[in-house]
């Protein structure tokens, strides 16, 4: 094999510099394949995957820039090489030499009405370009990658405090009044808004809405970690409020891979407050059920975009008002099942739960005996029926427990299920109605709710037994979803307040925007009409590491 | 307190009596309360949390009966514990005098149709009695719960082999040739099969279906721990196989928690084989989606009666048939959540999958840069994107990919994302299409499709797009459900074999069985106009676990 390489030290080119190079020295006469990157592990690793690893490759730094070739001969290969200057100048003459300011602060006296910076510049450098255009008083579309976890909480928190956005970072999409930022599919405008942490998912989506009839208000994606537990969902929260807000925008769609189940929980608690129909597509999310209140489940990105289309085209459903209830939910389940059921479609909407048949560790009931909290506690597991009757059978630990949650002065809201047919108590409502009769009696501001599982062919009785539970007082539901819907509502978890909103002016106003990174995004908003700014940078010292490390301290103890 | 306690050692009653004999002294003239349980150790936590355990309950074992009562006075406590044998005397004279036998073997001979017995004796004795039916080759309900799992596993291995089913332990619900079985609504008969893991889910899907419209052909449970990894799932396929023969089921439920992975693998690779439409309810299982196939996936227990009833009044839907490809699956993706979603919806028909983006663990690629089995790769990873354009702008490294999963013997077929869009590459088609008419020339037995994201406005062209991978010879899709479906048609995993098919014949008659244990279910099978015989059961060597020890072991030498 005929390979040559080339290290050229502490060189910084843009990818798609570095593409152009690779194309252009594979396409010269002799040459079978080329190898042009910034020399990381990874890309080491492909170029080793693809046979253009030398000893002298291996040895290169990632700050270098690797160019390897491997041609028919090895006089070809090295005339490629010697080809590498002329090949770059020719790119770069093609490009518009138009001024070009050397600095955000510079590109943002340029265009002072550019609410918006875009960064697409290497990882390592991101962060630092962020908190300049934070610190502008900018929005950030931050499309690096390998920005570190810790620099992504920083940022977001002091964007936060700003009321500013920061989408990302690995953030490949957003649609933001109307214009598409790094990649994204053409659409019309419309009332549909979405969040989303994901950049093909919101690009699947919002092109499924526009292939549907429909067209989008705003998108705005937040990077894929923003729901993970360390970010917590601060961008996301953020926009989902600004849509909430936003006179344009009618139907909200959240997309993610699933969230943290704490975040879920916030998420969720504000979409369902926001008082907007709100499609989820948590991907891969346990479903809840179909639909809580104005929170619609959808099974996929398409069915997200159908459901988001049919809703725009809906009046809003008027849910009736009624003054929430202060306090906790004690469910006393006899049916498992349907105690599963009940936990998993309030788990979303009604934090935090306990049970002692938790669907996760932290749902864990210290002392099953005792409520904590939310608690829903299946009275037919192992632990409660041995030696002794089911439940259904046998009401007494069921009335006791109930007796108990009455003493509770936490207790707001006590749900039963009553499971009629063959093998069941033969009147079970005539034990369990007399005691919500006492527990309303006494206990003025607590409620009931039942689930009546039954077909009007079981012995007990169907009518008679919701008319039993009903006269006492219980509102009487015959599936677990129509339960969890009822008892979401009366029981609202309080959204999690934003400390800073977001202004939203901006997003009413034509885009004006600045670009550090990809030219191609540049060009991208130019093509779509935005005004925008692109900025000449240059990795801080050069890419040197060590000089960029001086640097900094330098600044941090001027500033102190 | 007035607190009188009795142990009695070794007296075993059902809890039905124990039940009875708690509330007749608890209705006694100056009782406030009593607690009459097997002193297990939960029971003896739940009268200590009743205020009913003494030092003296303390000391109980769980063969012993306990009768604690609390009364106004000593002398009431005194008085109520020496009315204990006139109650019990009192309760048993009120029982039928019928002949019983004392023998699940004697009850066989005097009613040798009875293809089923239900068990609810203690769980401790339960896996013994289920044996025994095994033996006289009838099927078994067994409802009593705390029986050990490697009994379970003996025993539907046992069960399976001979072609018998052993719903449950812990098995609450069953609806066999139209009678309940356990606790069991009424409903009507009808053309819905079900197979479910969970007693009450079972419940709330047969009622909804019967208040739907629908009815049922039969209902089988399997216990809770069927489709953990331990179990298997043995139970679930033979119903399952069983239902998929039955000439009266037209459409098939399957309920039940969610199953451990490989579980669900094996069900859902059964259920997309067996040629009806299946209703999956995998309770807060991550959605795969709305359909694959002859695959319908609910989003509640409700839903899923709601889909059932839909389906059986609709012509079964004819796929196309086609031979399936022999080989694997090789995804290579743009996109993330394109990636994620075809994943999504593969894991559960297509097994074992494969990723560099895997979903659980076991689906981690030894190396993301050699495909093994049925592989999906996400080339927009970080890893492979650093200082390096993004693939839907640079289709370098994925044609590379390409052309090395050719040279795969194993390649059946490629499944390709092209995201269309601002920022996105010009004219991808132009460079995968050609890629792909190659590879179909060289690899005459390797199929391709696309998944294309985009809209009639974008830059590229929608339709030109489509038309050159079309032309090129793939199959192109515009959402991944789409594609996973044409994928799990093409690529159908070959579904567990059933050694021993059940005998469909004593499903076709009139149910008789033999019940050991609550009388009220013998009660429930005679009200329901079924043939049956009551055991006369009691815990072998008068539950005495040191003599029944030394019974087994002499049973066990005299067979050896």
């Amino acid at each position: 094999m005929n390979l040559k390489t080339e290290i050229r030290p502490g060189t910084y080119f843009d990818s798609v510099v570095l593409m152009h190079l690779q194309r252009s020295l594979a396409a010269l006469p002799g040459v079978d394949d080329a190898g042009v990157v910034m020399a990381t592990p990874a890309n080491l690793e492909l170029l080793a995957e693809f046979d253009l690893l030398t000893d002298e490759g291996k040895a290169a730094r990632p700050d270098d820039m690797l160019i390897v070739v491997r041609a028919k001969s090895e006089k070809t290969a090295v005339d490629a090489l010697a080809q590498v200057d002329e090949l770059l100048k020719k790119r770069r003459s093609s490009v518009a030499s138009e001024f070009r300011p050397r600095s955000l602060e510079a590109a943002a006296k340029q265009l002072p009405e550019a609410a918006f910076v875009l960064i697409s510049v290497p990882g390592r450098y991101a962060a630092s370009v962020a908190d300049q255009a934070l610190d502008l008083g900018r929005h950030v579309f931050l499309y690096s990658d390998n920005v570190a976890l810790e620099d992504e909480v920083k940022l977001k928190h002091k964007a936060g405090d700003k009321g500013l956005l920061v989408m990302g970072p690995d953030c490949g999409t957003a649609i933001v009044n109307g214009v598409g930022l790094g990649f994204a599919n053409r659409v019309r405008r419309g009332d549909i808004g979405l969040v989303a942490a994901a950049g093909t998912g919101l690009q699947a989506v919002t092109a499924g809405i526009h292939n549907l009839g429909g067209g989008v208000s705003q998108a705005f994606g937040t990077g894929g970690r923003d729901l993970k537990t360390d970010v917590g969902g601060l961008t996301a929260l953020l926009a989902l409020d600004l849509l909430a807000r936003d006179p344009e925008t009618r139907v909200i769609v959240l997309v993610s891979k699933p969230p943290a189940a704490a975040v879920a929980a916030r998420l969720l608690g504000a979409a369902r407050a926001c008082g907007k129909p709100v499609v989820i597509e948590f991907i891969g999310y346990p479903s809840p059920g179909r639909q809580i209140g104005n929170l619609h489940f959808a099974a996929s990105l398409h069915e997200a975009a159908e459901l988001a289309v049919a809703l725009s085209g809906q009046p809003p459903i008027q849910e009736k008002e009624q003054t929430p209830l202060k306090g906790h939910l004690r469910g006393l389940f006899s049916g498992g099942t349907l105690a599963y059921e009940t936990l998993l479609g309030l788990q979303g909407v009604l934090g935090p739960l306990y049970s002692n048949t938790p669907l996760s560790a932290d749902q864990k009931l210290e002392d099953v005996f005792n409520s904590q909290g939310h608690t829903i506690i299946d009275l037919g597991e192992d632990d409660f029926t041995q030696g002794r009757l089911h439940p259904m059978m046998d009401n007494d630990l069921r009335l006791r427990r109930l007796k108990q949650e009455l003493e509770d002065p936490e207790t707001a809201l006590i749900l039963l299920d009553v499971v009629l047919g063959e093998g069941a108590h033969p009147d079970p409502a005539s034990e369990l109605a007399p005691a919500v009769a006492a527990g309303r009696n006494g206990r003025k501001d607590v409620e009931f709710a039942a689930i009546v599982v039954g077909t009007n062919e079981d012995p007990q009785g169907l009518d008679n037994q919701i008319e039993q539970l009903q006269s006492a007082g219980a509102t009487v539901f015959r599936t677990t979803a129509e339960a969890v819907n009822h008892v979401s509502r009366r029981l609202a978890a309080a959204p999690a307040g934003i400390a800073a909103p977001v202004d939203i002016v901006p997003f009413q106003h034509p885009l004006a925007a600045i670009n550090v990174g990809l030219e191609s995004f540049y060009d991208n908003l130019k093509t779509q009409g935005a005004a925008a700014v692109q900025v000449d940078w240059r990795p801080p010292a050069g890419g040197d590491e060590k000089l960029m490390g001086i640097l900094a301290r330098m600044k941090s103890a001027a500033r102190g």
